[in-house]
């Protein structure tokens, strides 16, 4: 299988690139290499060290022995991104170059409008490329589960059979996001929607919970582990979590905690990737998954970070801070993920077994964690 | 009441100018002037000839003996837009400062892209310059009944009560917009329910059915006409159906015509506008209103043109044509309008009336419409 990841030098983009270096796949990829920008101008760093794209192409290479093309641009350039489609003639084309904070978009006017042309022009350049030079094409589009808000009934995947006066449909279930990144994402599944159904395209939107983690495989050698970030933009927060432990500086957790959300390891994400790859829908076909492994208030998070450091004789406080973003701290959420358990998909159990080996991969980088530690504070304010 | 129209130059933009020549309003404006430039990109002219800015500004002020302000510039460009705000110091913005053409949208790649950013953007920098320098303006927001496409049940006023699996919500109705121009309007809708929820922002976003007409006031001089548009772009179905009768073309109905739309006459856009103005919701409140006077499907329209025509001694055929669109033809809709009615509203009942007082005012143009008449074929196609 042919495939195109726009966005390889990021979190996700170069964790399945690393995943998918089996046989089976033919990979090229593309980036603008923002997403180290984006943190450098956070005042921060990866706290897993990491090498130049080149570097890492290079390396990645002569470790499995196969070829990959790489490409660096800005898919909001449509001839570039064009040209690389055309280049390249992909089967599937993972889409994960986008801006993917939501305090990034929302630290002031230039943020929010940057973050939302960017994400909106990159999704609408792919729907050209893709319906121009490469009609058959699976996109594989990154959402996020921040998309739905948090309705007080069931969420499902994308689209819900209503009743309403006595009359039934299958509608897109409603989007309620909470920031302008969020927001963005929502547009970008509308818009898919409707190229989809337009242009016969077909395209597979993620809506992911919350990733952690970065090793994918010990014996990869640690040069082509992908990054890990923990400032206050690009850090989530079960990587932050585990970043202010190895450190003993307090787990922050914003506002009184009980805000719900849904998580995932990165060995799950690049899995489940794996499956709807392997399982594309219909020509024409939009079709949502709900991609997350469990579901935990921030709270029950903490208190899981520090039962584990604990186990390793680390003492760890939890501290709850001033919330600086607007969300509803108490609210109900139950959001489905049949779809992906249908194509296969087997949620992690051992989440704890997970999160101790995300503490173990970061212990060696604590003095770099500690230099950048100011970048923990959330000053960005919604 | 201190207003502030965005996109004052355009078709509902002049409309409002000259509906709000009363007293009680002192009215500022803006525009690119870039609603002059497409038709002119469409290879077409405004049937009804219209007079600079400059000299409708002039005309407008000796005629009300008011002072109109007007800046010209991009809103896309957030000094130029938060300048004019913190200048004129609006109780009220009216937004009408946007790509209004589902077909300019549907052209190619670039014209796609430039449409969602230009509105998109817009749309963000004025929830900025409001939030920054005008809290507590009402902002009032052109949004369009095509937002919601055609669902199987009723269309309600925005948001909708809904139960699902034994529980209930009050949730944003969902969006099935079929053009990428009615994708930006629900882009900008999502994003200005954010923007009240998270900046105490108020806004009344209203869903518009198709507007025909031009003439307001009988009285105020055909300079101060706005203008009326014919070409497949920006020549909306009733005003397009009427500038083919005037010149003895068929009346062109896209495919089997029975999809159905709102409409209202263009009195009833201003009357509804003034309402809304009157009537602002709470602080924080994002007020949905759908803003139409009648349902009917395409067919019914044409009828209702050629049955005017008659009486009015012209004998004009309708014609089937090719459907450019990709479009459901039979289908479900049924939308409410009461919110407007709740604040005082009654549609027009005499639709034939309208569409008469249309034709009379186009037909001393007909030379000039016979002149541009190619651009009534729908050569862009989606």
């Amino acid at each position: 299988m042919r495939i195109l990841v726009l966005g390889m030098d990021g979190y996700l983009g170069w964790s399945i690139t690393t995943y998918l270096s089996g046989a089976d796949y033919q990979l090229s990829g593309l980036d603008s290499l923002f997403r180290r920008k984006w943190v450098k101008e956070m005042q921060s760093v990866s706290a897993i060290p990491i090498v130049s794209i080149h570097d890492r192409i290079k390396l990645y290479e002569s470790t499995y022995n196969k070829k990959v093309d790489f490409y660096k641009g800005d898919i909001t350039n449509y001839s570039f991104l064009s040209g690389v489609i055309k280049q390249t003639r992909p089967d599937a084309i993972i889409h994960f170059a986008q801006c993917p904070s939501a305090p990034y978009s929302m630290i002031d006017e230039s943020k929010a409008v940057w973050v939302q042309r960017n994400n909106l022009v990159g999704t609408l350049n792919l729907i050209y490329a893709a319906k121009n030079y490469a009609p058959n094409a699976h996109i594989v589009k990154l959402g996020t589960m921040g998309e739905y808000g948090t309705p007080n009934i069931d969420i499902a995947e994308g689209f819900f059979e209503v009743e309403y006066r006595g009359r039934k449909d299958r509608l897109p279930f409603p989007r309620q996001a909470n920031s302008w990144y969020h927001l963005s994402k929502v547009h970008d599944s509308n818009n898919l929607q409707f190229a989809c159904r337009n242009y016969g395209i077909k395209c597979t939107d993620i809506m992911q919970g919350i990733v952690f983690g970065f090793e994918l495989n010990s014996s990869q050698g640690e040069k082509l582990n992908t990054r890990l970030d923990f400032d206050q933009a690009f850090g989530t927060i079960i990587n932050r979590f585990c970043c202010e432990s190895i450190i003993s500086h307090a787990i922050t957790v914003y506002g009184d905690g009980t805000q719900i959300r849904s998580f995932l390891p990165i060995t799950d994400s690049m899995r489940c990737i794996e499956l709807v790859l392997k399982n594309p829908p219909a020509d024409g076909e939009y079709r949502v998954v709900n991609q997350f492994a469990n579901i935990c208030s921030a709270n029950e998070l903490a208190v899981k970070v520090a039962r584990i450091c604990k186990q390793m004789d680390m003492d760890v406080q939890i501290l709850n801070i001033k919330n600086p973003r607007k969300e509803a701290e108490h609210h109900y959420y139950n959001p489905d993920n049949h779809n992906l358990k249908k194509l296969g998909y087997e949620p992690s159990t051992d989440f704890d077994e997970e999160i101790q080996r995300l503490m173990i991969g970061i212990k060696p980088h604590k003095k770099r964690i500690v230099k950048y530690s100011k970048v923990l504070n959330p000053t960005i304010q919604w």
